[in-house]
């Protein structure tokens, strides 16, 4: 039959594709066009259960793959199988997927796939937590600064000691990523022991809970103080370096222009 | 009149707003539509020229007041000034406003003014050049990272050379702003000296020029060889940690999954 011949009517001929999408910190606000174009061009959209719920109208008419919080193995697996058979597969972060997200992940498991190489993969960036909570705090970003995950689920607590001591140190600006969770209550006030010794009681510390979607609360405490302030999993800390002040009502770190 | 009774008739009774908008990578693709909503809001839109350029048609129609690249504290007095008088102003910065960018400088000038408090300020997060370089590349930022400007125009370069030093020293990857110019087409090697002294001269490389905009290029080479790529000021150099590989000819940082 003629039809037969056309392209495509025997499935796809080859392998699909994969974005990986950053969603940015949450409400549609927030996502680029860019991320955008790519949720509408994917056939199949894999990723956890709260990313896909941010993005319900774009998922709507789509598959979709929803894996819980550790099936990241799982759900890039299932992305690649996907493209591999050829549909074009978007997977979904919050923030930007190349911070602490799917993206190594997912191009890990790729090079291990024996078509992965003809599988053609974009990463798409968005905004990341650490520039949501600086923007809701003020500016304390506005200087060298280190990002450090509290989580010790893949990296030992040595290795995340080591790092806070020596970002402490040389008087980087910190942004603290998984700063708490059930887990592991005690990580955060670890941190700030090691961070105390580099760095004044009054440091000014800046918290943002939800940074940029609904719900967002900041607050402006010190090194002393804001233990007592409810961060969880979904909060980003922001330790000033010792040139941070609070300015009227904002946490600020100066580059240095005399004024 | 009856007229001269109406709210506003005099001009505006009280101060205006200032928006710090980022405008992420460059290409309108890439702003958040919160950032769009920001401009579309503004009557007086402040910034660089070359950041003007990027937004053309949303600058049309606009008061557009620009400066010099060297003219940040003369860009954000303005803006004060003209909140101040009762206008609404956006400050524009490409990438994030908050990383290197115009909204420390602009909320320091804002507390000096007698008018500070009373003038609505909001910092509009953007892709910031760090992620989006990494987009360019792979995966490099998938674990704990330092970002680090090369420039010495506002810091000393013992405070620079000092945390080149700690960020090398704790395994961080390595993520360098304004990596060389011609004021000081030397720092990129003398960083690279400091880096070697604690990473393998193989550890991979990544130079991403223009990252997410038109013209975006970007390189993979290690220490060793970086140095005789065209580095310039737009462009963002990654220095990978001692677990970062190149997989399939992209930049990947594991996280620490067990595949």
């Amino acid at each position: 039959m003629a039809e037969k011949e056309l392209p495509g009517s025997y499935g796809r001929p080859g392998p699909g594709e994969i974005a990986v999408v950053g969603l940015g910190p949450g409400g549609e606000e927030e996502m680029t066009p860019r991320a955008r174009q790519a949720l509408e061009r994917a056939e199949v959209i894999v990723g956890y259960r709260t990313y896909i719920d941010l993005i319900a109208s774009l998922a709507a008419g789509r598959e979709v793959v929803v894996t819980g919080m550790t099936g990241e193995v799982a759900r890039c697996r299932e992305a690649v199988e996907r493209a591999a058979a050829g549909a074009r597969v978007a997977v979904v972060s919050s923030g930007d997927p190349g911070v602490y997200g799917m993206a190594g992940l997912l191009l890990e498991i790729l090079a291990a796939h024996p078509r992965g190489k003809e599988i053609k993969v974009e990463v798409v960036p968005g905004v990341t937590a650490a520039t949501a909570a600086a923007a809701a705090l003020g500016a304390p970003l506005m200087h060298d600064f280190a990002v450090i995950s509290l989580s010790d689920r893949l990296t030992p607590w040595e290795v995340i000691a080591d790092r806070l001591e020596h970002a402490a140190a040389a008087d980087f600006v910190l942004v603290l990523y998984n700063p708490r969770s059930h887990g592991r209550p005690d990580h955060l006030r670890r941190a700030r022991d090691i961070i105390l010794r580099y760095r004044h009681p009054t440091t000014p510390v800046g918290v943002v809970r939800n940074a940029g979607r609904e719900g967002e609360e900041a607050w402006i405490r010190d090194l002393n103080t804001f233990l007592d302030l409810p961060v969880d999993m979904v909060s980003t800390v922001i330790i000033g370096n010792s040139q941070t002040r609070v300015l009227d009502g904002r946490l600020v770190t100066p580059r240095g222009y005399r004024l």
